[in-house]
């Protein structure tokens, strides 16, 4: 049995430079949980002459990656270098070497996750991820501890900070989405270049991984369909919030008759479900067991110290399966074969809020279109537009399937009663339900 | 390195019976996570030829604790037969002839938990108890992780389901507390005598275990000042909401410089506290730690499989200890001397509802009073009261110590304006400030 475990670090930034000072004041505390010393080996530096944060003794900086990997001591590799291809490269050569594998790196593990855990599992190797998702909060754990015992029917997420602090100013402080996103920027919750964030790329990252964990299935990112919130208007919020909603960015994984559906999309919640009081830059998973039933996990989904929690959490988990001589068991095949719901297999309700001409009879071409198309309402609200003759009508559905969906949004704009389609929305109950 | 494991099982009702399934049905995931085959080698129970719901061989069942206690081939003891005094003599027991033990009794772990936990400490060996607070959510082992490398600050917890489940009616469909608990007793979430949980005294046993666990201070049950939900009114509830509030029965423990308070009192939470939209009968814990800030963990709080999956996992969790030789570690004795706040040293804001007369200065000798003992007011609503000549006021105050709010409390009926007191509870804000 190893009895001083040695880790190598690609990456000395914020959350490495947590690693470093959480691996370093807490050596007490994780010689009791895993039986060894651990500590820092090698750590990859772009600039080892940098004044940095943590006390580290120059000898063990490189600017060469191979030192790192190669280095005969070193029994686990902790990446957070981020970047694709380059990582990507770092960690499958690692992993042929026998090393355990520790990353935060959301984008390669979305790619090229599946690849890589072929890859560790070949070599009886650990590669875990538990900061990739979420930040400090321990939803990968939580959805592995479940899998052994429990059958994952759903999960919704609330996965990216940006986006549900700009959603949490426009729905609190009647912000535009301008507005909001530029204050986010202003204060460092969102990039000069947002896209990845506001168009649901980032957050479609995290589901893809969440989803293939939760459901054992071959996930690809490509199997996300994703939109985003650069179009959700003020008018939006403020007719959900007079019909009882929140609006959240959800990312949405369910399975049923292992059958997957995967999707991230701005979703009304019924103001009592769990995750919409979830603000600001807060990050919540729901989950859905068969077993457990109903469960939340809510805490930061960024920033140094919470994430470099989560890393040295996953660190000491691969330290206690080396000791065990039980690491790549955590790392199983797919269970089951990758396959999707079609649109007539995935149903849901929908908030969809139209510009119609105010005439007689307007409201029941609507209603006829739709019960064509086998779609009932829940609620329904009308009321004038200061344009001259035209109404706003809001319909919240019963749920139908998106072929059905499909197929009303095709022809609505033919009815020549309805000016626009404003925006189609999904609709999501309190939870219990 | 012990290459297969055996448990025994005291106690076969509900809870023993979904842990016989997990163990029996899962055997494939739990080889793989634990490098070993884990079996049930005997189960005590009352009568043995009671039909059960699950498939074991007569051979194991067992009247006598003893055969399963002394049984040398048993290397984990499961307690889930409840009760204090004899079960307290068998954990003790089982301890001393090494054995790990995991429960999921928290009157036990409540009353006795640091002996317990000296003594496994004294043999090596893990006590795990995990299901004994919040039944399917990991909060026992989020608390230790997080200890590893967090210092906790403040725990609040939805922690009884029963209550929850009261509080959720009364305050949406507008019942009577009396209603309401009714109601629970048709539907099976309150017993026939439901003293221990509307009174918090349920609540109070667990909330010593998270506090004595986070804080590592040896709080006891009679540390934790109580008061339970007998007394709340719809006008409570009525008017709480026109502030902006939602009452929960809240578990609350914090510490500032090694000094403790933990109490269990009827809450107003700002209706965004994480814990506001905790509904029904679930059961949510929020921690805020100083690295990793704020998180939640939510879910349900008791049930036959929630509850096995959290005494699975515990024994998974020992399995492993065993196998690194590292049982025992995670005793660790209480690292601070156990210190109570004293009443100067306890803030918060609160929420009073009195009776008083309509006179002119009425309301400026009240405010007289209360800025006498250094207590401001955040929030006042002022209404009349269909008894002629009283008005209903209610105040929400700003931060002040319990000792001012003693002070206050035992002049106010001194007033001459002052009808009657006619309730004060703690109020808390929205979890982020």
């Amino acid at each position: 049995m190893k009895d001083n475990v040695k880790v190598g670090l690609l990456g000395l930034g914020t959350v490495g430079t947590g690693v470093v000072k959480m691996i370093q004041n807490h050596q007490e505390q994780l010689v009791h949980q895993v039986g060894c010393p651990v500590s820092i080996k090698k750590v990859l530096v772009k600039n080892p002459d940098k004044v940095r944060d943590v006390e580290l003794d120059s000898s063990l900086l490189t600017t060469d990656p191979y030192e790192v990997i190669n280095d005969p001591d070193i029994d686990v590799i902790v990446e957070v270098i981020g970047g694709i291809e380059e990582t990507r490269k770092y960690i499958i050569d690692a992993l042929n070497l026998k090393k355990q594998v520790v990353t935060a790196n959301k984008d390669l593990i979305a790619l090229h996750g599946s690849e890589l855990q072929k890859v560790a599992a070949e070599n009886g190797c650990d590669l875990l991820y538990e900061a990739s998702v979420a930040g400090g909060v321990p939803i990968i754990k939580g959805l592995a501890d479940g899998l052994a015992s429990d059958k994952i029917q759903k999960i919704m997420g609330i996965v990216n900070g940006t986006t549900n602090y700009i959603l949490t100013k426009m729905t609190k402080d009647g912000l535009s989405y301008e507005t909001a996103l530029k204050d986010a920027q202003d204060l460092g919750f969102a990039e000069a270049d947002p896209t990845s964030d506001v168009e649901g790329l980032d957050a479609a990252r995290k589901m893809a991984i969440l989803a293939r964990l939760a459901f054992s299935m071959e996930i690809e990112l490509d199997d996300v369909s994703v939109s985003g919130i650069s179009s959700v208007s003020k008018d939006d919020l403020k007719y959900g919030s007079m019909l009882g909603y929140t609006m959240k960015l959800i990312g949405y994984a369910n399975q049923e008759d292992e059958r997957a559906e995967v999707s991230v999309q701005p979703t009304f919640l019924e103001n009592d479900h769990p995750l919409a009081s979830v603000h600001d830059e807060y990050n919540a998973v729901y989950v859905y067991g068969e077993a457990v039933g109903e469960t939340m996990f809510y805490g930061p989904g960024a920033g140094s110290l919470p994430t470099a929690t989560s890393i040295v959490s996953d660190v000491l988990a691969v330290v206690k399966n080396m000791r065990l001589g039980v690491n790549g068991h955590s790392v199983l095949a797919p269970q089951f074969e990758r396959q999707l719901k079609q649109a007539d297999e995935r149903f849901a309700k929908y908030f969809i809020r139209l510009h119609v001409r105010d005439e007689v009879g307007a409201f029941s071409e609507l209603t006829k279109l739709f019960s064509t198309h086998s779609i009932s309402f829940e609620k329904i609200l009308q009321l004038p537009l200061e344009e001259e003759g035209l109404a706003e009508i809001v319909i919240v559905t019963h749920k139908a399937s998106m072929e059905n969906y499909q197929n009303v949004l095709s022809q609505v704009n033919d009815l020549n009663v309805v000016k626009a389609v404003e925006s189609f929305y999904r609709v999501e109950g309190d939870g219990t339900k």
